[in-house]
Formats: structure tokens, sequence, C-alpha cells
């Protein structure tokens, strides 16, 4: 099973091509540029460079959202292009959920961050468990841990969101692109041991939403190209204010 | 500070540009093609995507060795040719401190495998163990764990790795491409509880190089590129006919 992942749902632009237990190609940037102009381009570079046949691909994963409300614009239309065109199915994979995925295996909280703007950030709390023992099948290279969704993902203030890891009273790992923003911040909510996720694990990969996607795969939580819409949790600028307009 | 980090020391060819606190971009596949094919056209590519100015850029980190002869010539090559144009000093990192780098924080035993040929394994055993007050700083995003060598990089048996990681008595994390090529091997000789790397984090990144590198700069561990040679760990094929023809 092969399947193209897709996430510009914030800083990041990246795009993988996982065939199950094999890492094919993975391009990330962060980078100044408009992910209309990096995405498809990267998509493009790296089906030449692993000479990729479409028509191998069984399914096309996305960060679905929440995130940038134009960077998910972006990538749900290029992969509700590409779902359409190949006749493939798109499999919807929660930002958040994504992100926690760069840290697998890890023993602690995990809590990503990204920066919502408004003094809000999109956020959630995970962690990995084992298995259980009728689960487990090391032979065949599949997941020991599982991630554990212990709030999901939400749109609140930082210090919402550090009050509910102090709460757990557990140490915490935060990444995303929340923590350049917020890290000052932490470190004055924060009561419980903490640290932030390393340059090559504090952002978006493509290929962690693939890992998740190959599982939603198994549970026949795919769905047609025409039927995808991103996952925004809040209403965009344009919408607030037409109803703050229509209110007064 | 801006380093160029280059793998192509097993069967991925990785190529990342990261700043402190920012992967700008990582290119990696892993698919049928030379390194000589790929290493120098991605790093090429990501050049252009996002717009690179050599001469910001303070180092090039490697991954020096063990792994494929002809993959560390190849990386080699690179690395010394990049940075004598350049005039820039490179970083050498042991190839499985770099592989172990990709389970930053986790807190069981890491032990990354890379088929060696002739029933033997690159391997060595690690764990990350949380820096002390006074080294920790959270706030300046600097990590908060460290890697741990409890045994250097070396060519060995997969019965003699796995009798290492059986004495320690701790959980561990399998990763790398031996894992394919030794899982069910390993799945006699262990008696601890053990799991593989899901496949985002199962092989080389040059990224995770790059986080080391910045470490060794610190430390004052670069050297002139000409200086730079690959570690073999063992001798190539021809070399170790030629001593058996000699012997003889």
């Amino acid at each position: 099973m092969k399947i193209i992942a897709l996430d510009s749902s914030g800083l990041v632009a990246s795009v993988a091509v996982v065939e199950e237990g094999t890492l094919i190609g993975e391009y990330n940037i962060q980078y100044k540029k408009t992910h209309s102009q990096t995405l498809l381009p990267m998509l493009d570079e790296l089906r030449r460079m692993i000479e990729l046949d479409l028509d191998t691909v069984d399914a096309i994963a996305l960060a679905a959202g929440p995130g940038s409300f134009t960077g998910l614009r972006i990538g749900s239309a290029t992969a509700k292009g590409l779902g359409f065109a190949m006749n493939k199915p798109i499999v919807e994979i929660p930002t958040l959920d994504g992100l926690a995925c760069n840290l697998y295996g890890s023993d602690k909280i995990i809590c990503p961050i990204m920066d919502a703007r408004r003094n809000q950030v999109y956020t959630g709390i995970y962690e990995f468990v084992r298995k259980d023992e009728r689960d487990e099948s090391c032979e065949s290279l599949s997941l020991s841990y599982r991630l554990s969704i212990l709030l999901k993902q939400c749109a609140v203030s930082i210090e919402e969101i550090a009050a509910k890891c102090n709460e757990l009273g557990r140490e915490v790992i935060f990444l995303g692109d929340g923590v350049p923003v917020f890290a000052d911040k932490l470190s004055e909510l924060m009561t419980v041991p903490y640290s932030f996720a390393p340059v090559h694990m504090n952002r978006q990969r493509a290929s962690a939403f693939a890992v998740l996607a190959f599982d939603y795969l198994k549970d026949g939580k795919a769905i047609d190209a025409a039927e995808h819409a991103p996952e925004y949790l809040r209403l965009s600028q344009a919408e607030r204010e037409r109803n703050e307009r229509a209110e007064k």
C-alpha cells in the first residue's frame, strides 16, 4: 500500500511518499514562500526523483486542519485535485495528531502548539501507550505504540493548555510553531517539568501523517475527494467580521 | 549559525539545511538510484527552493561512517568539494549517533542497526539523559536531553548486539536498515521488551546529524575539508582480499 502525504497547515510545506515499512521520499521546507509556490512543485520534484507512477498510489493523506486558513485551503485544493484526477480517496488527519506523531514512543506527555493568533493556540494533549499483547506483533514491524488522545485538538489560550498540562502532573514535551512564540509565557506558566522538541522533530512532517493514515485506511476512514473539506476549528476573519456586523 | 547536512551512508540519500531553531529544508529519498545520481541534485534542488546563499553557511555536517563504502565515499567527496569551494569546515558525525538521534527524548534504550553484510551489523547502544539543572535552559530552546553513548558504534554480529541489549534489562527500540533484515532473528534473540521505530523515524535523516553538529561546533570539533576521511570501521572487500592473498 502506497500513500502520498501532504501538509501545508502551518509554516512548513511537506510532501512524502510512503509505502508500508519504507519512507520512499520526503521533502520539507520552512521558508518565506507561499505554499502555492512550494507544495505542488515539491511533489512534482519528488515524483520525478523517485520515478513515482501515480497509478500505484492508494490514497492521499492530508493534514486536514486546523492551521493557517490559506495553507489549509492550498493543501485541500491540491489533495482534492490529485484525488479527483487519480480517482483515489483522501485520508483526513487532524493536524495536531500528526504533529504529535513526531515524538512516537516518548513516555512524556506530548503537547503540540501552533500559533492561532488572537491570543490562541491550536493544540491538543497526547501520549503514546504500548499496545496490549494481543495487538503486538513485532515480527511484522507493525507499531508497538499507539497515539492516545488525552485532549482532542482545539483552539484555546496558552494559559488554558498550560493549566491542563500541569494538572496531568507529568513531564511534557512541547513542539510546533507556537513554541518560539510562547516559550517565555510557558516558562511562567508551567509547574511540571517540560522541554521542547529539537529542530529535526519540531514541525509538521508529511511522513508522520502518512503513518497515521495507514491505520485510518485499515479502519476504512478514507473519503471521496469531492467530500473533503478542511477542519478550520474557528471561523475565518471574514466570516467573523460579517457576523459581528450582522449582530450590530 | 547555519549548517548543510548530508547523509549517504546507507540506503537513504538525505540533505538538510538547518539554522539554530529552524529546519529550513530537508529532502530524503530511499530509492533504487545510486547516491551519485541523487545527493548533489537533491542539494541543488533544495538550495534553489530555499534560495540559499552558500556564503551564509557556517559548516557542512556529514554522516562520516560507518556505512556503505561507496555511499560514504560519495558523501565524503561531496562534503569535501563543498567545503573546499566554500572554504567551510566539515563536522564529522558518527553515523550510528546520528541515527540514534531520530528517537530524541525517548526513555528506552536506542539501538540503531545497519546491515553490514558478512553476518555483521554496524550498531551502537544509546540513551537520552536529561541534562542537569545547570545545563538546562528551556527558555533558550536548547536541548533538555543529551545523547549518551552506552556502546560506541562498532561492527559486530546481531547475536552480540542482542546479548548486550538484553544485559541492560531495559526496553529497546531498534531502527535502521538492519531491522527488516534481522527482525526475525531479533524475535528469537531478545529477552527484554523491544520494538521497532515507525517508518518516519527509522532511517538516517540529515537534519538529525545537523542537530548533533551544532554541539560539535560549539565544542570546536570541526575540521578542514582537506583533513576529512570517512570512518569505515572495517577494511573494504578489496583490501581484505589483498591481505588474504598476502598471507597465503
